[in-house]
Order: structure tokens, then sequence, then C-alpha cells
């Protein structure tokens, strides 16, 4: 195999830099894996090396490969992976995520849809690569449990998910209904008044500029309340927020 | 006035770096404001030159200044401002971290707790510097609008704000109730069940270890349900959730 390069956008692999993202990507998806770089120093070894033998991955060390790949952080262990891009499940709730541009943000973002069980994530370009490094590291290996797809527009995601604005009562389960969380959304969401419907889309927009005003026609407007002294929440926070109500309000 | 120097946790003075916190430092905390540094290229002089007169606030072109002082980030407004440490007021809620240990983390938090309208946060040594210019600048100035209180520990808190641990039914307010939120916590938050006292403290740990396990002692321990297949929620994530639901349960 040649010497590994730092990661580029257009590469057909990634790395998943350090220990614990790269026992996820092991654990959750070995198919993707490839290989798995070592630093010499690096104390779980017989534990990583047990694993990859039972899944046929190669083990190489390499301090010299691990310190070029991985900037400046503590990095141990790289684990190297196919890139992959999975359809999203059209019978479980779906994040939407319209051109995220922070990659700490957006594996922040994903480790929390895996914590509130939303398995699901649409991504709107322009938008951050969810494989960079960054972003994979960020995430805690949690892109390597979730499906995310990309999509051009929010009607291309429209003619795979068939999905509407809710009106009135909701359904058991058969529709798919659109939120969109929006500064100036008309509904203020509280613990009580959450909507409670089986199927849904839950849209971000941007860490600067939010979500497009035709969201607001696209699904029902949501604002999460919020003090008048902040110009408005961080991205990370807002859906933390929303997918924790949407998740758990009927326990 | 001598050269400014890149700052330190002893130095009396700090930094808000960038226009919004700068105009936040002069908004809600003007009489710790010292000086105001501006680029040569900044856009918004008058509406700034014209704030700082009426608060007889010097301001100072000095694009080598701006360089030296704030790394590598598009900085073009530096508000230099003398530190200061408020007491907690001790008729409202309280959000409590102990030991947090993450610039950017703390700076999100304490601008999360602004939206949520917690205006009081204590801090368990060791912790963080909340005047180090990057907190300020993550908090996006929110710094200016808390009072924020450092402590040895927890007993020396409650010397302050006498607390306790709830049981049975709370009363109308004249009592704090402490809230501890750790993964061993026996209380599954929900949106129906979150606790409803007047007067209360929220407690939150350090990133990798958690709240000690002598805080199920001090609190009422609580816990935010996360699927198994993460470790555990970031810690910004786990304050915004929980401060926004003992902050909207009641609307």
């Amino acid at each position: 195999m040649e010497p590994l390069k730092p990661y580029k956008k257009d590469f057909e692999y990634s790395y998943a830099l350090g220990a614990f993202p790269t026992f996820e990507l092991l654990n959750k998806c070995p198919k993707a894996a490839k290989q798995v770089l070592v630093h010499s120093t690096f104390t779980e070894r017989e534990k990583l090396e047990q694993l990859c033998k039972k899944l046929s991955i190669p083990v190489v060390e390499s301090d010299k490969q691990i310190a070029r790949l991985s900037d400046k952080e503590n990095v141990f262990v790289i684990g190297v992976y196919d890139k992959f891009e999975l359809s999203l499940s059209s019978d479980k709730p779906h994040l939407m995520l319209v051109n995220p541009s922070n990659m700490g943000n957006l594996g922040t973002i994903l480790r929390t849809c895996l914590a509130m069980d939303i398995r699901d994530v649409a991504i709107i370009r322009p938008g951050v690569d969810v494989h960079n490094p960054k972003v994979v590291r960020a995430s805690m290996g949690a892109v390597f449990s979730l499906r995310i797809q990309y999509f051009e527009n929010f009607e291309e995601y429209k003619e795979h998910f068939p999905c509407e604005k809710p009106r009135g009562e909701l359904d058991d389960g058969r529709r798919r209904y659109v939120y969109s969380f929006m500064l100036t959304g008309e509904k203020q969401l509280t613990a009580g008044n959450c909507p409670k419907p089986k199927l849904y889309t839950l849209c971000f927009g941007n860490e600067a500029t939010g979500l497009p005003e035709k969201f607001a026609e696209y699904g029902e407007g949501i604002l999460i309340p919020q003090s008048e002294d902040v110009d408005s929440l961080n991205l990370t926070i807002a859906v933390g927020i929303g997918t924790y109500l949407f998740r758990h309000h009927m326990e």
C-alpha cells in the first residue's frame, strides 16, 4: 500500500483519528474498514489487534504516518476506511441540516442524534463533508452508526421522502411531517406543547444564517424560546433541545 | 498606555475579541471597559466611535496590536476591560459547573445560560478562566451579562447559598434545591416529569469525567436519557437540555 496522504475531499477513503472512533468503525461498520495504523506507544494494542484479526483487517505500526495524518492532536490509532453513503430509512424520523458549515458542530450534532436515537440525517448542499476526519473525530465515531445522505435541495429530498407541513390533526404515522426550526417560527416550543407525530423531519439551518425563509412553507415553524439578550442559540444546542423533545415527550 | 500583551491568567485585564463581544461589553458592562482597539478596515467604525464617545472610552486604531492579540482569527475590534467577579444572586436559579476544562465549551454554555435566562453561574475550581479571551469570544460576550463566581468546592458554595437535596414535596421558593446531572442519576428526565422548584441549582461535571459521585448526596441525580450507542452526551448539549427543561416546563 502506498504511503497515506493527508485527507482531501475527493479521496475515496478517509480516516478515523483516535482509538475511540476507530473502535466505533471496527464495531459498527467493519465492512468499510481497510487498515488500522497504530502508534508504538499505544496501550490497548492487544485488544485492538484481536479485534482486527477477527475482522481480517491489517494492523500496521507507523509513528511517522500517524504524525503526518493527524495534525497536532494526541492520536495513537487511525482507522483507514472506504467512504460510504447510506440511503435514509423511509419509516424513521429524520434530522435535516441545511448548509452546515462547521466541522466540529456537525460532529457534535451527529453524536447528539445518535444519543437521541435519530439515525437518519439528511444534509442539503452546500454542506460540510461528513467524512472529513475532523467531523468523524468530533462525532466520536457516530458517523459509523448513522445513515447520512446528501441532497441538492429540499425538493430533491421531498421526491425521495414525501412529506408535508402539518395542518390540523396528525395521522398515525403514514405521513411524514416537516418542522422548521427558525427564529421566525410561530410556535414557541415548550415541554408541554411539543407536537407528537410518529414520522417527522426536523430541519435546522446554517450556523450563521439559519434556515431560508421558504422553510416556513415546507414545514411548521418552531421557535425555541430564548431571552432577548442573545441573538440566537448555538446550532448544536438548538438541535440538542429539538431532538430531545421530539424523542422524549411521550414518556 | 503601554503596548498590550497577549493575555495571561494573572493579568488584571482581558480582551473581548471581535465586534460582537465588544459591543456586548460596551452595552452590558460599560464600567469595566477601558479602551477599544479598532482595525483600519473595520466597517462599522462610526457606530463604534459614537458609542465609545458617549461612554468616554478611548478608541485607538492599531492593526499591529490587533494582530498581536488575536491569533489567527478575523478580528477587527478588541475591547480591553478590567476583569471582574460578581457574587451570585441568592434568590435566582444557579447553574453550577464542576471543573469545566474546555474554553470553547464554557463559552457556549455561558451563551446558552443567558439564552435560558439563567444569569448566575457557579464554577467549582479547578476550572477554566472565564475571562480568557477564548471563553469570552465563544460566549459571544455573554460573560458581560452574567454573574459568575468561583468556589473551592461544593461546601464553600453551600455556605454562601444554603441548599439541599429535594425530598418529597417541594416548597414555594424559600429553599434552594440541588439537581445533579449524572449518568448514574436515578431520575430519567423527560419533558413530562421535570421537577418544578422555584429556586434551584443545576450541577454539571467535567467534560471527560462527569460529576463526582458525592454529588448524588448533594442533590437529586438526574439522567438525560440517551441511546446505548453513545458513551455520553456532549457537556454543552446536556446543559442545553437541562436548563431548557427547568426553565420552560411550566409554560
